[in-house]
Parts: structure tokens; C-alpha cells; sequence
């Protein structure tokens, strides 16, 4: 076969460019033939994009002027700022299974955490007008039940842990169809019983005009008073003020919030200063530029050669 | 079968003696018949005692003058105060395979708590004077290595965990030999290239002469700066000294101890307030007496039966 064949023109606009780029050039059989690297969209030359690993946010800057574009590969699993862009005649190509090892450790770092109750055995050392000995209260996430929304393939990463310590889970999908490794399913029309039936929920619906203000007071009166919420989803999936309250009136004991509506969450957000809150700033599951990279190159070489590429995002169905 | 050899009249010594109770009573061939359960030593009528259910540290005080003594079901672990005693006569049987689940909670709660660098994200949420966005840095629990010292019954709980998390693990055991699920084995006398090789160290040894201030100066310079230690085996395991200096010193991260020389730890002693250490007072794995009545219910039927009983503590060698 010719060079030609075995190598791809790429641009990439990326806060990642540095790493994306270093990662791609160690890559043969295709090789990348990076034409520009950059965080900046505007010094993008659009003419030349036919295939761009980007950002799903800088890339929605000057889609709509790159008249030869083929395809986008993104680095992220959000790409609602392509999805709002009047551009669709293209591939654009998501993320999967790169991110589940990473949401897997965050997701059991915070049950833990709370069922071992962490915060009051730390307490508990600090508070010197205390018998130091007396034990805080702690429980066990064997024979708890984690509820899942969104039982895609991160969720997937998530069920083998959760069977080790002995958890039963449960899902929440659009269908609610029985699906192997889960207790039971519910559809989002059963939200509230499947929030009455979890001990821990963790959000990780796709950002979709149906899923804005899933979380919401209905939703938080059914769960449990010592049931915590972990949103790794999308901000837009909870309805702000309605947490704040249900916190407040002791509907459930904490919610640990890793995406928000507004990113950076400003300073000012009372978020930040609530007790039963806990703000993991956007790195539930950060993608690895090494992971990205190797996907890209999977799926560059489907490119090449007129494939199917792998994970390509459904513009009608928006994820 | 006549009734008589379906029932066992048993003494019980315990803190949990009502708790303890209650569960033997619900079982039936062999049926317990309690002739006393108190926490009180003082109380027990010595010559009555054939069969007891104690805790080693109250049994202790009464089992020289035990004379008709012929079996003592150990509700703990760690038997050392019966060892100390003159009276050896009799069978003595510990806990084993009962601790597991709740260890294997403790211990990835702790992991995960360290490597997602939870305290830092709780501390930079409540910090006004900065960028509240700029995250903390943290780690994952994949591809590092967990070393265990002490490669038992309870360890094993942990393996399936630390594989799925993708982590190596490395044991330590008084033969050193190959052992399945282990990545590698050392023996003590190789404890300085096992703490090197360690990201973080449980120690689950058994209390014995031999693992006395195992953990020394000489262990502690060996451990890396980020590593952290466990001590859920035994306090005397441990330099308390030489854990302070190294601490001091930054040679490792953090200590979470379980178990100390003198439990209660007195108020006044300085872990409490070392910045470094976490205390969790005795609280890794504590047995639950339903299960601690299941393994008394199968030992006494195998002692009515003239078998030989599980988990026979063994005089000579201390465990």
C-alpha cells in the first residue's frame, strides 16, 4: 500500500493539544499528519479541516464554517455544543469505555465514604471534649442498594464492584427492559419507586432535553433519609433549588456534585457552601489523552479504509 | 437421637452477651442451653463451665480455675490474653472467615479516600481565599501496588477488589512461598524491598512475638513518600515511635490505625492529634454476632459429634 493510505491529515483544537498531539505522533499504520495543534479556534484555518479531534465547546466555534468537513472525533462524552450548532452533515464521534475505569474508583470513593461515614470518625479525632473512643456510627454497603440512572456502558464499569461488596443494583433506562447485571429496571416514568428502592443514586444520564430537571422534588421526597445523590451525568439533570431544599428539609443526607449547569460552577454558587454538598469539580471521569488517542486511532483506520467508525453520535436522537 | 445429644449447655462471657444469646437461642439440633451469659467474670460459677463463648480478654480472667473446661469459642480474632495464661488444656477456637467482608470495606474506603484525595476537595470547597474550580490533584488506585503483610483468610476478601481496581498486589507471609492471587510474596526477612514495592500497606499479622515493632524505622524509610499504612492487624505491630518520626519526616503519606497497644487508646495519647494519622478505634472488621453464632453452632455440633472443631487455635505456635 502507499504512505498516502496510511496517513491522515488531522487538526486538533483541543485545551488537551499539547498532550493529544504527543500522544497521536507516536502512532503508525495510520500514521497523523498533524496540521494544526491549538486551544484557539480562531486561528484555525477552516478550509483545511476535514477531520478534527477537538472539544466538543471550541469545535461548536467554527463547525458551521468548515465546509470540508468529514469528521469530528471529540474527546469528551458532552457533545451538546455541536448538537446545537446548525452543522450536521458530518460524522461526529464520541467516547465510551474510556472513562469507566475512572468514574468506578470516584463513584466507590464516595459510597465509601459515606457508608463508613469518614467525616465523623475525622471529626470525632478533631473533638477534644469527647471520650475519643466512642466509635461514630458507621453501616456497610453490603445489602444496600445502588440505583443507577443511565445504565449505559460507564454504568456497566460500576456492577462488578457493587457485587463484590454484596450491593443490589438497580437501573433506570429510557425502555426499563431487563438488562443483565441489574436487580431490576425501572423507566423514567417509575422514577419515584426506583428512588424509594435506592440507598445510593448515581446520575449519569446523558445531557438530552428529557433528562433536564430529572432530579427534582417529586424525586427527592422519595429517597431515603440516609440515601446520598452522585451526579456525574449532567448539571442540567437536577433541578437546583429543589436539591438545595430536600437537603435542607433532610430528604437525603448529601449529594456529591461533579457537573453543573454552569462550568466553572462560579464562586459564588451556594453549592460551595453547602454542608451536605460536595463539589468534585468536573474530574469524575477525566479522559486520559492516551485513551482518546488510542480510540482515534481505531477508529482513523476505519476512516481509511470506508468503515464504520465506532461510537458515532445520533444528531436526531442527541446522544 | 435423644434429646441430651442435641443440646450443648454453654456458658457465654462476652460485651455482646445479650446480642450473643439471641442469636444462640434460635438454633436448634444441636439447641444451645445457656446456663449463664454475662460480661462479668466475677459472676461465672467456674465449676459449671465445660463450654463458653467468651471474649478472650474476660475469659482470661477466670479460665486457670475452669477446671472441667473443655472447649472455648473465641468471639474475636485476637486471643492473646487466653495465650497468656497458664491453663491450656482445653480447645480453643477462633473467628476466621467472618471478618472479610467488613475488612474489605475499611480498607478500599481508606484506599479510595487517599487516592481520590477526598480530604483535599473537601478542604478546597470550604476555602474562600481561592479559585474554588481549581481542582485538587488525585490519583487512581490502578496500577498501583497494594501490599499486604499478613496474606491470610482476611486478606484474601481484598483480592477481588484490588483486581478489579487494577491494582498489583504483593503479600507477605512467614514463608514467603508463591501464593495464588498474589503478584509476588516476600518473607519478613525481605520487608524492606516489600515496603519499597508498596503504594500502600495493610497489615492484617496476627499478634506474636515475632511480629513485634515489625514496623520499624528501618520498614518506614523504605515506603514511599505518597504511600500509606494500615494497621488493622495488631497495635503492637507497630514502632509507635518510629511511626511518628517517619510521619514527621514525610518517608510516608499517612497512617490509618485500627488497633493499638492500649485500647481504648488513652485520650491523652499523641495520635489522636498527629495530623497524619487517622484513628478508627477498633472498628475495621468487627464480628457480628449472628455470624459468630453461626461458626459456634457448626463448631458444636462437630465437638457433639466427637470431630474435630474449625479454626483450633494452636498453643505452640501463637495462632
Amino acid at each position: 500500500m502507499s504512505e498516502n493510505t496510511h496517513s491522515l491529515d488531522v487538526v486538533i483544537l483541543s485545551k488537551e493539544h499539547a498532550a493529544y498531539k504527543a500522544a497521536l505522533e507516536k502512532y503508525e499504520q495510520p500514521a497523523f499528519n498533524i496540521i494544526q495543534a491549538t486551544d484557539d479556534p480562531s486561528a484555525i484555518d477552516q478550509k483545511q479541516v476535514r477531520v478534527m479531534l477537538a472539544d466538543p465547546g471550541l469545535a461548536a466555534d467554527i463547525v458551521n464554517d468548515c465546509d470540508r468537513l468529514q469528521w469530528i472525533q471529540s474527546g469528551w462524552a458532552g457533545n451538546t455544543p455541536l448538537l446545537e450548532q446548525q452543522k450536521r452533515n458530518y460524522v461526529l464521534t464520541g467516547v465510551k469505555d474510556v472513562f469507566g475505569r475512572q468514574m468506578r474508583e470516584y463513584v466507590f470513593a464516595y459510597l465509601l465514604y459515606f457508608s463508613r461515614n469518614i467525616h465523623a470518625f475525622y471529626e470525632a479525632q478533631k473533638n477534644d471534649g469527647y471520650n475519643k473512643w466512642n466509635k461514630p456510627d458507621y453501616q456497610y454497603l453490603a445489602g444496600k442498594t445502588l440505583g443507577i440512572c443511565g445504565a449505559g456502558s460507564i454504568a456497566t464499569s460500576l456492577l462488578p464492584v457493587a457485587n463484590i461488596f454484596g450491593m443490589r443494583v438497580i437501573g433506570l433506562s429510557r425502555s426499563g427492559a431487563p438488562k443483565s447485571g441489574y436487580d431490576d429496571m425501572y423507566a423514567p416514568s417509575q422514577k419515584i419507586a426506583f428512588a424509594r428502592n435506592s440507598d445510593f443514586i448515581i446520575n449519569l444520564l446523558p445531557d438530552t432535553p428529557d433528562t433536564h430537571n430529572f432530579f427534582d422534588a417529586s424525586l427527592f421526597s422519595a429517597m431515603g433519609k440516609n440515601s446520598v445523590l452522585i451526579n456525574a451525568g449532567r448539571g442540567s439533570a437536577i433541578d437546583e433549588q429543589a436539591l438545595t431544599e430536600a437537603l435542607n428539609h433532610e430528604h437525603l443526607r448529601a449529594a456529591v456534585l461533579d457537573v453543573f449547569r454552569q462550568e466553572p460552577l462560579p464562586d459564588h454558587h451556594p453549592f460551595w457552601h453547602h454542608e451536605k454538598i460536595i463539589v468534585t469539580q468536573h474530574t469524575a471521569a477525566e479522559s486520559d489523552p492516551e485513551d482518546i488517542a488510542a480510540l482515534f486511532h481505531d477508529n482513523a483506520q476505519r476512516f481509511l479504509n470506508g468503515e464504520t467508525l465506532k461510537y458515532v453520535f445520533n444528531f436526531e436522537k442527541g446522544y
